[in-house]
């Protein structure tokens, strides 16, 4: 019984890795770069979106915004004016807890993939499904609140360490918690050693030209690739 | 293709189902309440059951701790002397992200239902999949900490709505964010209307006694039942 499970959970991401490759050779043919984006809810990836999309220097950005219902995400993004499509994925049941690769598919009609050169991902806010499931992306970023507390790498270890690169966001509340900095990124180490980290405020803008480096950065390393 | 996989889905809950009638039944035998305990990673969960389990006068607590892998919040909970069982999700892949019913069915063996009032589940950190699955619970109660955002029961209606009752928590932290805490009790209305809420900060100590009493009210509740 149990032999089963684990077989019939092998073969469906067997099944997503191969939509994951068609969606990342669509990609490749123009010229993208694409980062899926993931956090736990409340993380503040939205904030971290908003931050950077519109002032990303040379670079034309697209955003995907995955949710299971509403579009409360895609419409804080709107005045941006950067090309934003919702996937929700809650039609039919209770709704996914993440985004699949055959999701990102059905989207991919709607995104402008010829007049962008970054396309980044939000993912459903969950610490566990979305590091199980490639959607195509070139690089995988999360975000990891402080407010969360500093055992989250070690209970969360397959998202940590599937990342390139942790934003360690809300920093700006150090001060008013029990979090232990140092604790945290000694457990961050325990799973992903030497993962990049930036320590990241939305709210007070600390950090966040390093954010828009590191994706300008990807943006030019794939632009050189190609 | 996508009605089979609604199908499936629909298959797979109503399975589910069967098995938590099951363990309610047991439970039922035992004179046991049992709460369904429930919120995104790092709200404060095992902070806010270790504010309670050895607190509850003539209740006798139990706790079953439920994580994708390790045992750390169980480890928090040992210096209070109250029987703590780990159950993991991880065996064979990558990881379940909630609790099901006959998860929670494998450990009952472990747990000593004759010799406790009270058990307290403890689900993954997920704020999607755990509201799906029914495990036997008498009740459903969330953690929404205020660092999450207003947006969190628009974002996630199933959970808010399957609930008995919502703690805000870490509302020592208002002062330092820009959360509108009417704008969240609007919101949560807005899915599940005058469900019962508590402000309470594990750490500040505010709100904890009503969470005690609303605790020992439901074993009161239901043993005036049995």
């Amino acid at each position: 019984m149990h032999r089963t499970k684990v077989k019939v959970v092998e073969e469906a991401l067997d099944a997503n890795n191969t939509i994951a490759r068609a969606n990342r050779a669509d990609f490749d043919r123009h010229g993208l770069t694409v980062v899926n984006f993931m956090s736990a809810p409340g993380a503040g990836k939205t904030s971290l979106l908003e931050c950077v999309v519109a002032e990303l220097p040379g670079v034309r950005v697209g955003v995907l915004e995955g949710d299971v219902q509403g579009s409360m995400d895609a419409d804080r993004l709107a005045h941006l004016h950067v090309p934003v499509t919702q996937l929700n994925t809650d039609p039919g049941f209770g709704g996914e807890c993440h985004l699949d690769a055959n999701m990102v598919r059905s989207a991919l009609p709607e995104l402008p993939l010829a007049d962008i050169d970054l396309l980044l991902i939000e993912n459903v806010g969950n610490l566990v499904c979305p590091a199980e499931f490639r959607v195509g992306e070139d690089h995988r970023v999360m975000v990891s609140s402080v407010t969360e507390g500093e055992d989250k790498p070690l209970k969360y270890p397959l998202m940590f360490r599937t990342c390139d690169l942790v934003l360690v966001n809300k920093i700006d509340l150090l001060a008013h918690l029990d979090f232990d900095l140092d604790r945290f990124l000694y457990n961050l180490d325990q799973v992903h050693p030497d993962v990049e980290r930036l320590l990241v405020s939305a709210r007070s803008g600390e950090g966040i030209e390093q954010w828009r480096e590191w994706l300008s950065g990807v943006v030019r390393a794939e632009g050189a690739l190609a």
